[in-house]
């Protein structure tokens, strides 16, 4: 009894092993493997001899023989779906309540970020602790969601919260991190995050590097390409003694994958002209598939947008119907499954009970199988391995594959955009997993390849179809699968599905930036922007300040507009004629209103100025930090008062003639990575700028809605 | 007798069998099974059963033991390096008389044009032509050379070549090509050419795209990216069915290899503490050893080229002293090393004659192999092989391998600036690997780590050390030896060679790039920038055009200047004040004047000119090709003509104020990939334009030579 008390001990940890999901674990066969010898303990339904990595997995721990349990079976499916649900609360009410920026994969908002949109909280503390804590629970729900993406996030978040120097409101500080106070080196530090998220999530750091590079960051440079390489080795070596040192079995479930996720690498792929054939079709078809599932999803995320903006409580409502209908699937379609003999001579056991894995008895005989419910009931990542497995190749019947496939690809799309942490690569590689498992089925006469790598050119048709990647999805690719010999393949699937899909609409981060509103700046000028020059999106009065000029109308201007950037004119007597002097940031005008250094006339002061402040004290302050304008106050004395703007005003603006074609305007605009961009007069004699250039006025739509007679062709 | 007259049959076949250098061949090991029941047959020494690779293998072919043959060993050793002189003059009499352009890697020539320096003939066909015949002459030669870097160069020299649309002088265009006439997209293919070099050389098809993005292209965006991918996945196609094409062994040698090179997925790596100590001590004497590589390369590099200058017989008369070098050692080394007796059950066959492979019995007894013979009188690819093989710990003696990689380190620096075609990538990995193996011999009793993974972990820490590259070198190496779990040990030993190594001198690449004196354009701006301003570096008179010019004037300032881009002045009458128009090229003015559409007055003729040009007509020309300046020819009547030079002129340049910083500068000549900057006055009442910024005026040279009081810290 020793065993059994043990293994009923461990029954109850169901949340504590279920929140393992992030942390990349895999079945433990020593502590699950099962003695035949008792199949005939009969046990109440519920509590599984091994606990596995999800509790979806207890289900399939019905070791008997059905003989008329439909009252148990409905008490295990309230169970299941129950538990489930509580767990889905749990991640829709910290999404919901602390940080609704958590929600979704988080990878469009990592990926806007490193273009220059500073949006709200994104990479904020408590979305990094939702982030995490909601998508454990997320994934032990059953959702048909991912951890990748939130990985990634996750890992930007702490790179911002490092980038920061700490958070002062959680009292988390160091001094040495504030070398990061700029955007460059806190872009870069970011940038590193993701790489170490994707290196972490699929084991796979030259991927995460590729990721970084063709995903995550729109600025690239040799510097970025070192540091996040250097990440990514850290990561790497981490995660290998991690696994050493777990597999002595310290660490439950962890320690026993290897750093290779999903080993196909017994398959050597020799394949001719008919297999080319039918992997030209996975591509085009995986293409289609791809871009419409981009289509649903958007469709989707804007039909729960209108219900989430109702409130938190209507957030919660709609996870829990999720929940519910995905519960139902995953407990109610193997039904529909015909129990299938065990085939003769497996190294793994046949029927299994209680443990993730292949064959999953549930309401099957002794001897035989349901391969839905191998499929439903079990962790994601051991119904990948299963699909992409060719050791039994009838393992799945050809209505199962159709089935799952149908199921995972719409509880897909209906999951992403509830108020969970969720990711999208599980998902698309679930779909694609099965649609390759079954088109290699289909045309097993014609194709002599092997099901499993069927199975894995189908993931890989899906992923190039909704995600438009290409190198960094063949190395992550290549990385969880040990597959070298498989390139050429899974090139040509990449591209070709790509391309398919590239014809119908834009990869699923770039829509859900779309969606989201996020300002992002496209790397290439829109050809409309040829007919216009820059003076032509000038829009609004220009607010400028004279070189020294008046406490009162600098604080004015701060009141009434939310411009981050103001003109410096040099105007007489302390020039000849009014000269653009440069640009001053808002965020230093406050530093420095409140050094409260003013005087009577208008003066030049500026070496005197200087002395007063540390460079430091003009360091980018963390999001939400640093003086806000509501901390200033003077007196009407004060009010009256000069400044001189020299010593903070950046008297290198990068500058274009109003004359200057849009296009290119667009292109410096982008390549420098500005915020703000001078426009000045072409014909001399009139006020030396014209107007400021900022990142919104180059958006298509306001262009467009400035310009209503252009159309944009594509 | 069928099977020897076979062999003898291709014992004449040496020039072409060796020319099959750059197709990555492989052994033969069907041809080659040789029957130990022959081993009595006596031959003439200089005729091998089979021919190998490369002629250097037949040394090996002595069949008998040894009698008293001295004076067969002397006829051996003349006819050996006889052959490898031939070879070696018929590379350089190529290279010298033909192209000199195509000596020495290619590239640091690549990558310079990539960075926009269009330097005289470095991808003419002619270039084509020696690159891709020297290169097989070099390696056939027996030279440590390496097939890598001229292979890519060639693939960038063909990509040039589609991008003319062809060669004219050849005789060989295609209408269809013209859409790759400017700038960008022919850069763009350059790359990509770059990548399938990469590609084919290691059949590595990730590696290429990341060695064209990590070393080659100086700018990078998405399209780039999925073009190159594009490029190295049709790469990896047709090499598949080549390979599977000439697996039935209808192409000779070629068929044999499979896309993995150096396959050691047989060993598993497991590594603990120690390991990690001996791994990093690997990376940080690799990184000492490639510095002082690069730092020798160099100094050889100086000194040869005064050698060179004198005249193509002192280069051929260089290549045929090196070549007598490096037989000497090839042929003398191997007798200072004593003969070893085979190891017990063995799969292949000890001692090995006539052909490459392991155990070579050079002038030992039956049953003996001599090891350094088996390293140095073999092919690189067998060697590298060999050196990273595990199965037998014990087959090189300590002593052998330091003087192989003595011997290696050395031949390596001084073949390098030859006048043959000649790749860094070969010579660097067999130093390495040596030196890994040498390494993990003394280190045997502390580590764990097997002697193979050592040398393969020596290689990278040396290909570190010279070329300074991460991600596609760990790629590369990944792609070579299929060995994803080494990965986080590469990305370690990678790092710490490559941080080493920086802290000496630039990458190898780099240094040839200085030495060569392109004006490469760094990516960062020098520091000492910071302190100076756009305006100070303007030097010399500027030269511009009123918008309707006199033909006359164009004329003569083409005649006296080699400037290829004047601003044009817009001036009364046609405006109130002088303005800056724009800019226009040399090349579109001769194309301009070429037309003779000439007015008498000075009128604005914009419409009727262009009507009378095509786009087409100004699209760029090849390199070397469009209208010369000696091809215009005028009477005096034409010389007094007007020309509106209003339809040619870009009127969009890019613009920067005088008293721009000149980092701020630099980075926007840089990042925009521009060849002209137009430097506009601060005040008004001035000339329009103050000059024009080109890439020469930010090389450190022009600028510390303007202002010598500027100390460049480091």
């Amino acid at each position: 009894m020793d065993e059994n008390s043990f293994t009923f001990n461990h029954g109850v940890d169901l949340e504590h092993d279920g929140g393992g999901g992030p942390l990349l674990e895999r079945r433990d066969s020593n502590i699950s493997t099962y003695s035949d010898r008792e199949g005939t303990v009969r046990e109440p339904l519920l509590k599984s001899r091994v606990n596995t990595t999800s509790q979806i997995a207890i289900v399939g721990a019905n070791i008997c023989p059905i003989e008329s349990l439909d009252y148990e079976y409905y008490q295990a499916f309230a169970a299941f779906a129950g538990l489930n649900m509580i767990l889905a609360i749990c991640a829709a009410v910290l999404c919901a309540l602390i940080a609704p920026a958590a929600a979704g994969s988080g990878i469009p908002e990592v990926k806007a970020y490193l273009n220059g949109v500073d949006a709200h909280s994104i990479l904020a503390p408590s979305t990094l602790f939702v982030k995490i804590f909601g998508s454990i629970f997320g994934v032990a729900a059953g959702f048909v969601v991912g951890k990748e993406g939130p990985m990634v996030h996750t890992g930007a978040c702490i790179a911002n919260l490092l980038g920061q120097g700490g958070s002062r409101k959680y009292r988390l500080t160091w001094k040495w991190l504030r070398y990061f106070k700029n955007d460059r080196d806190r872009r870069d530090l970011i940038t590193c995050g993701a790489a170490a998220g994707v290196a972490a999530a699929f084991r796979a750091p030259v991927g995460g590097v590729l990721f970084a590079l063709e995903e995550a960051a729109s600025w690239w440079r040799s510097a970025l390409l070192w540091r996040t390489f250097f990440t990514t080795a850290v990561v790497a070596m981490v995660l290998r003694s991690l696994i050493q040192f777990c597999r002595s079995g310290n660490c439950g479930l962890f320690g026993q994958g290897g750093l290779i996720m999903f080993d196909v690498n017994s398959a050597i792929p020799a394949y001719n002209t008919p297999d080319l054939v039918a992997i030209m079709l996975i591509g085009v078809l995986g293409g289609i598939f791809g871009s419409l599932y981009n289509y649903l999803v958007d469709k989707v995320l804007r039909t729960y947008s209108i219900i989430n903006e109702r409130g938190p409580a209507f957030k919660i409502l709609l996870v829990i119907t999720i929940s519910l209908l995905t519960s139902c699937c995953a407990y109610g379609i193997p039904w529909f499954a015909a129990c299938t003999p065990c085939p003769a001579g497996l190294e793994v056991q046949c029927p299994t009970i209680g443990r993730s894995g292949n064959y999953k008895s549930f309401q099957c005989q002794e001897g035989h199988y349901n391969d839905l419910a191998s499929l439903f009931l079990n962790t994601n990542d051991d119904a990948i391995r299963n699909l992409f497995s060719s050791k039994n190749k009838n393992e799945f019947h050809i209505s199962s594959l159709v089935i799952f496939f149908t199921a995972i690809y719409f509880l897909g799309v209906i999951t992403y955009g509830i108020a969970i942490p969720s990711g999208l690569f599980i998902p698309v590689i679930l779909a694609g997993a099965s649609y390759g498992r079954l088109l290699g089925r289909l045309l097993g006469s014609f194709a002599s390849l092997d099901v499993g790598l069927f199975a894995l050119l189908g993931a890989a048709s899906f992923l190039g179809g909704t995600m438009r990647m290409t190198v960094s999805l063949c190395v992550i690719l290549l990385e969880l699968t040990n597959d070298l010999l498989m390139l050429p393949l899974m090139m040509l699937v990449l591209l070709i599905s790509k391309t398919v899909a590239d014809s119908f609409n834009k990869g699923v981060y770039d829509q859900i930036v779309k969606m989201k509103g996020l300002p992002y700046l496209e790397a290439h000028a829109e050809p409309y922007m040829r007919q216009l020059v820059a003076g032509d999106v000038c829009s609004g009065p220009l607010i400028a300040f004279s070189s020294v000029e008046k406490v009162g109308n600098i604080l004015h201007a701060l009141r009434m507009t939310r411009h981050n950037g103001f003109p410096v004119i040099d105007e007489p007597p302390f020039t000849d004629a009014p000269e653009l002097c440069g640009l001053v940031l808002r965020s230093h005008l406050l530093v420095l209103l409140n050094g409260k250094k003013f005087t009577k006339n208008r003066v030049l002061t500026s070496s005197e100025l200087l002395s007063r402040f540390h460079a430091f004290d003009f360091a980018k302050p963390g999001s939400g930090k640093g003086i806000k304008f509501e901390d200033l106050d003077f007196n009407e004395e004060e009010m009256e008062m000069y400044v001189d703007l020299h010593p903070i005003t950046n008297t290198s603006p990068y500058t274009v003639v109003e004359t200057m074609s849009l296009a290119k305007a667009a292109v410096l605009f982008r390549e420098l990575g500005l915020r703000h961009l001078c426009v000045v007069p072409k014909t001399p004699g009139r006020p030396p700028i014209v107007g400021i250039l900022t990142r919104h006025d180059f958006m298509p739509e306001h262009v467009l809605g400035l310009h209503p007679h252009i159309i944009p062709h594509k």
